[in-house]
């Protein structure tokens, strides 16, 4: 079995191997899952980043892979903590839009909402609800109980979605927003390749970048586009920082046939 | 088999992995624990903040965890390296305040002195314990080996432990030390929710902050007093950095009913 | 079974969970390794830091230990992917010199070249090979499938090496170059206790600094020079940074014995 872990925690502090002991507090030795990090630093409250981060990464994770997803403002006040399955994985968190990218890309199969008086054992906190929430549903979830015995039943579109950041159409071309940037400098966009099939140039902030099919392809030190890991458009420097140069650019797309 | 593990090393160098690659190098591939990373970011020879971030954390970990914490100013020098055992947990690292929260908490059913002779396997670094001499240690515990083989037992009283910040009483209230800042922002004080058995008002730099039950409740940007995971009166800003705001604050808490 | 892994990935994307994922998809629970980072903060495309990491790390883990390295600016060119067999690990990554110091270090029983066409499963990506390629190719290696079917054999003369910065002699001793700054701002220069069978002292810009056995034996702040853990020379601030005071200086060892 293996749990996947995204939050907005850092590794400063002691949380999210708090996290991880408590899981494991409510398992057998031979239930242990391995832990993989997906990564523990967006951006404090950043939901819509670690919305975007699960996006990226889900798809890699093998079937059965239960994913434990906490950037959570709301915490202690009415927001849903919920459970999601999908044909091959599932997703427990809470209900802020974090999973807002699965929701649109996979069919849902159930999903659910995690009953706090059935799971929160006192004494509990009200600021740390993966540990005390989510961590023991998670367990729960690990050790293969009747998911009715500690959630009810939810329907999809009670659920908080909210939208990608959208490509807009102009006359000549596509306008198309940065979403994420990445420790190399990357400036990664919301345009994916499947919606790039005439030939196209490159604008950014109105000057042409040259598309190239991998990094490595350019001189160092080059500003180019091309399409990242996940297909979607990025504005890179070889071996160096777009977003050093750049900060957060206007990215155009003209397209050059028909 | 759970082994936890709370240092000084950060994670941009090798020395972390160092340490887990000779644990595993002294077991068998069925006796390979589950790590759990409590946090490597202790600010470098910070042992106060390690032992509080270990205070933190250990009450989160199953039956039988075995904590290793390394932060070692003394690395080298006459310093005892030691084994602590509680009812539930194992505790390894060196004798020098590290342990104190646990030792000031738990009942300690025993504790030993590892025997350098007897572990250090030439060559030998005398700057890092953590890979040439608690790791192998630990490989020992795992294993199951007799303690006599390769410690001598000490008494509790041997231990170096050192004081917590304590509150301090006023006229009207108590002054209370922030202990920590986490990576929030949230600045985390000494007061302890089971000793505010009165109704009570929070100044920070005497001005009165509301009291609220989780981050949550606030305003975005508002300026909160609450009790956090652990019980301890933290000062917040709900979506924002009270660190960043305030630095470190003078705290008071003024009694509103007898 | 042990998976070991070196990137420049950093931590705030979700790079290297994916990779991880990424290998535990192709196998049997029953298989599923353990995983231990040596670092992923390997700054940005520095193959060179990355082969010292490694350099540093390797020889800490057990036998079997599948070690991932991923520092590769060149990804999606031509620069090889290749696995190299030493008596006791296995090494995955690309062919542009961060294997040098093992290749130096340890005799290559055997080196592959892993055959793209075999490996890449489409869709894949031109900029994520650590994902896309060498995350299949240690799969199967752990899967213990046959090297001939997804490799063909190198001589280990192919291979891309480089040059460790070298210790220069001088007329009275040694010019001794600075290779590494760790997290504590310690200074690990080039120079190994090995090659000092004969009294010395040690100069930084031109001062003498006391050579201590560890870091505890220095009074807080000041400067002393002492063999790492590694067996290198390093300049040190007990409790401070050196890299910090100095920057990185002049370092010279001066004989004071034949």
């Amino acid at each position: 079995m293996v749990v996947a872990l995204l939050t907005d925690f850092g590794t400063k502090d002691h949380y999210i191997g708090v996290v991880k002991g408590k899981i494991l507090c409510g398992l057998d030795p031979s239930q242990y899952p391995v832990f993989v990090d997906i990564t523990h630093e967006i951006p404090p409250q950043d939901v819509l980043k670690g919305a975007l981060a699960l996006f990226f990464a889900y798809k890699y994770f093998p079937k059965g892979t239960i994913f434990l997803c906490v950037v959570d403002p709301g915490v202690g006040t009415e927001r849903k903590a919920i459970i999601l399955q999908t044909e091959e994985h599932t997703f427990v968190g809470p209900d802020n839009g974090l999973f807002s990218f699965i929701i649109k890309n996979e069919p849902i199969k159930a999903c659910f909402e995690i009953d706090k008086e059935k799971v929160l054992e006192p004494p509990y906190s009200s600021t740390f609800h993966a540990r005390d929430l989510f961590a023991p549903a998670v367990a729960r979830l690990i050790k293969g109980e009747d998911l009715r015995s500690f959630t009810k039943e939810l329907s999809k579109d009670e659920l908080v979605v909210f939208p990608l950041p959208e490509v807009v159409e102009t006359e000549d071309g596509l306008l198309v927003p940065v979403i994420d940037v990445d420790r190399f400098g990357n400036l990664i966009t919301a345009l994916h390749q499947s919606t790039c099939k005439r030939k196209f140039k490159v604008l950014v902030n109105d000057k042409e970048v040259p598309f190239v099919p991998s990094y490595g392809y350019a001189e160092k030190g080059k500003l180019i586009a091309l399409f990242g890991s996940e297909g979607f458009l990025e504005i890179a420097v070889r071996e160096g920082s777009a977003y050093e140069r750049l900060g957060i650019p206007k990215v155009k797309i003209v397209w050059i046939s028909k």
